[in-house]
């Protein structure tokens, strides 16, 4: 249930209507954009009675919204979620470029490497610290370690970093050190890990399961903002199908899907979603074409030396190319690299 | 395998590297471009000595392409084929876009509809004659009366057609009203009608069957192309996946895919691939930004009352708003509508 | 809709009812059973009169069929139907067994092969005369001396034989040659030739398309039924998934999916389903106690020789342990073999 | 790589070899089954010195496995791993039988319900105290409360149980009070909770990810295999494909791959495969002929009032008749229930 408040319903009006909606045994989550004050009540509605409410002083109307993810939905709030991270907006006209290596390696190479992407157009610095791997015996990241060279980069370039959370232990480090949480394809149904994120003062990028539907995203984002964190931005990466030639079959239809059924920023990672560096041009194209907010991209200065994921990487030059051809591509439909 | 031959070579040349192949058991099939005159051989090659062949007046030199498809394959020919429909061409700067209702219900439509797609921007008329429909009581189609009632329009409104032959016995008839003829997905490994079209003078345009590997799509048009018809347009129109809020799923990869494969052209229908009216303009930009070739669109006066496929159609005005983003999309990535 | 007569219902009676309908627009198919008579109407319903047709002498009472196939449905008839194949019967308590090479090779393998099947407990005898293969540069089956040799080991050895129709071109050859026509998954909705299969008087033996739905599958069922052949025989081999360690997935769940929804008998082919022989024997075992009326396999002599299919054909001695195992399981579910 | 000790080696001779292992800076895993002891070494293998390690006393010879999982793999065990549960084994010849409802509900229900189960045919008590949900509105689970109520169950009915850990967070709590802890599907590559019950004393039941591959499943079990728990027990419980009519897709063949690539004991979970109760019977038949341990179902006294997944709950009646089918499939496979 969706509650609006008038434009000029006072603090202590919009206080009053959150008492009373949590005496009837609703939880209260405050959204508000520049025109407008709404409460979105979760939690156990039978106990909620829409007509007393309406005739509280400062409610506009009351609105059932239908959808199973309820903060997330359009239903919820008709304008666009512009997410900020440091000085970074995204989901606004300017689209986000966010780029680096899978894994965080050295100082060196972090410092260097982030100096140059920003140069060349990036916006955002990636980098891994912690790895999720199929594989126990597969490199796992360098931890700690690898938060500090990232957060050091950021001084450095002034650049905001971007860094995977794969568990809860590890989230209170990732959160100290990185300007936006990263929540892996693997972890999109980790509830304790999303419930976590919910709870942090920073934004989250979300990635879509390898196999999850529109409804399952959009519901694992609805984990982290009923726990009051509002500034998720989802991130399209690939589905499993039978599909051989591609890693994952990236779905370009859930673009202009979920930016139908929700209200938060989109990006694309043609990385993970393709596992072929050829194909990082045409697919960030046709991502931002279809509507996308951004991507994101793993660039390594040898692809081939990279510990992990090398083979989706590209270089620095093809990041160049890849940027001048984004930038038309942004003009094209309204919005700038 | 393949023959090139010396830019040089005179047609005597050519005549006798065919005669010795063909003594050594293996099927020729010509290919020329602008530049240069090549030859594919197919068939059984255990009887072929490459080093004789080699030795013969007029040969540059032989390739062995490894792709199981051998004359659709970029190793066969490494320039883009441009194939020409009455006036239009496929392939080449200007972007092919075809429109029209899912099947052809009256005369009055098809001529008032097709002079409006045409003013619109569209370049070629489609319209189905003969329907493959997943139920045998659901309208099958008018049939030969669709076929002139196309045949028609045409001449009325000077645009090339498009239809598709669901079999052998109304090939003949579809090939003889139409300019473009359409092999539709469930008939994509119907290899009998891969044939007959390969015997055909006129262009076909293939579609990807639902759960078609690249593999196989490309060895379907190879079953096209074997018989000498070499005047083949690919097809994307969306595979089956696990996804439900689309009727299938827009593989967009498989067009940069196509394209490295492959120097024939590639189309992308956008109608089938979402089954959803509000996701043909995003994902025909996504596909021009990923290097398609064009469009094929189901454009009908009144959706609702469309006698099939309505709720994938689009009106006339959506149809001139997706010409105008489409223009922008073209121009950003080199290409004209 | 479904008309039932009454058991005492004349000849008479029913041929003015089946003009009734057929006056009112509608297609009458007559169904019976040992118990009842009963006509199906298919076409346009608009005309129909029910109430008219209720009053009619003999009828008993009228059913509306609400799932989209009709004359295959449980609605239309709830016993199993039970196919004749020359002197064996499939669907009934009996398991059918069809064995065989994937392609005809030669006289001699055909006749001592199909003799040691038949010793070992086969009750039909396989073999591809034309071969629907992806590439147009494969072996694609001896044609119609492949037929003879199979026809010829029917009677030498008083066995059943099976062979697949790929066009309507080749299928009156196949239809006088064999004793069941099969109809393979690339042609599952080549609807020509369900229609040609339709207007037989042999059984037909329909595959399910790697991607299709089950409910595309009886619809491609009822365009046989719907011309009147009602001995339809369905076969699961397999779907396209993202399982890359057996070629296809066999999906187990439809057997007991196709024996609610529909009367007609179930059989699989584990062989196309898992394209490995070390999978043959569990698959067989769970198809059986999963409620399959049969299998069908692929044995070879010396499968590596094989001209197609070698990698998931057994041996005999294979073929041997899996009919013992069968016995067993066969036992355990109330079937023999 | 994989030691493999002499039946005399002693306790000293295997020391040594582990110390000269650790080094060398390989991890030791100790594995032993009745009649020969061995150990498996992972983590970095380049500082290894085969030949060094051969000549030790007590080395009888060394293997290199191949496959990316090592602990879990045939190469390394080739007999069957016997999972201890309390009293109850799973793996050996008689099956495992695990029933219980979804989520734990009320003391009454659980206690009742188990007598029942137990008296029916089942060993194993499942019940649901922290419930993974795709909603965060949706009911989560008992908590602790459940766990008691579970545990108690045990003691008055004298059974193992089973329950679900979703979060490391809850798993100390849950590995008191179970026998058996569960990993489900949507934590399948929860690296941090997988090392946690690597770390412990119970045995765990790992559930398939809906769209894991065979390798990325054994993969997971490697992950707590590799922190020294050895009883994983692997679970089959649906894939996710194009199919609809049934809310996963069972995939039968895993079974004899499992089987085929590792040691461990194989279940599967029907209710959650196809989310229908009419489908328990066969599947369960189909899996246990295919060669699986045991089944896991849901039952549920009233399952239509079920608080989560009735609709997929069998009743104890039906739970009756399912054990006296899997009695006959269980004797024509050589196993008992």
């Amino acid at each position: 249930m969706l509650i609006i408040m008038d434009d000029s319903a006072t603090q202590k009006e919009i206080k009053r209507v959150t008492k009373l909606i949590q005496k009837m045994g609703g939880d209260v989550h405050h959204l508000s954009n520049n025109t407008a004050n709404s409460m979105s009540i979760s939690g156990n509605h039978s106990g909620l009675n829409p007509e007393k409410i309406a005739k509280m002083p400062g409610v506009k109307n009351i609105n059932d919204v239908k959808k199973p993810y309820k903060l997330g939905s359009r239903e919820m709030k008709s304008g666009d979620t512009v997410v900020k991270v440091g000085k970074v907006t995204i989901g606004g006209k300017k689209l986000a470029i966010i780029a680096g290596s899978c894994a965080v390696e050295t100082v060196e190479g972090t410092n260097e490497g982030g100096r140059l992407l920003k140069l060349l157009g990036a916006n955002l610095l990636r980098g891994g610290a912690y790895k999720p791997r199929t594989s126990p015996y597969s490199f796992q990241g360098l931890g700690k370690r690898g938060l500090e060279i990232l957060a050091d980069a950021r001084e450095l370039i002034d650049i905001p970093v971007v860094s995977e959370a794969v568990d809860t232990e590890s989230f209170d480090l990732v959160e100290e050190y990185v300007d936006l949480i990263q929540i892996g394809a693997r972890n999109m149904q980790n509830y304790s890990l999303l419930k976590r994120a919910g709870r942090s003062k920073k934004p989250v990028l979300l990635k879509r399961g390898i196999s999850a539907t529109i409804n399952e995203f959009l519901l694992a984002a609805e984990y982290i903002m009923s726990e009051g964190n509002y500034n998720v931005i989802l991130c399209e990466r690939g589905i499993r199908t039978f599909n051989e030639y591609t890693r994952f079959t990236l779905d370009i239809s859930s673009i202009p899907e979920l930016k139908q059924q929700s209200h938060l920023p989109v990006l694309v990672d043609p990385s993970h979603a393709s596992g072929r560096r050829d194909m990082i041009i045409p697919l960030s194209k046709a991502s931002i074409a279809a509507g996308a907010d951004g991507i994101m991209v793993e660039v390594h200065p040898f692809p081939d030396k990279a510990l992990s994921d090398g083979y989706q990487s590209i270089t620095f030059e093809h990041f160049s190319a890849l940027m001048k051809e984004l930038d038309t591509i942004a003009k094209a439909v309204g919005r700038s690299i």
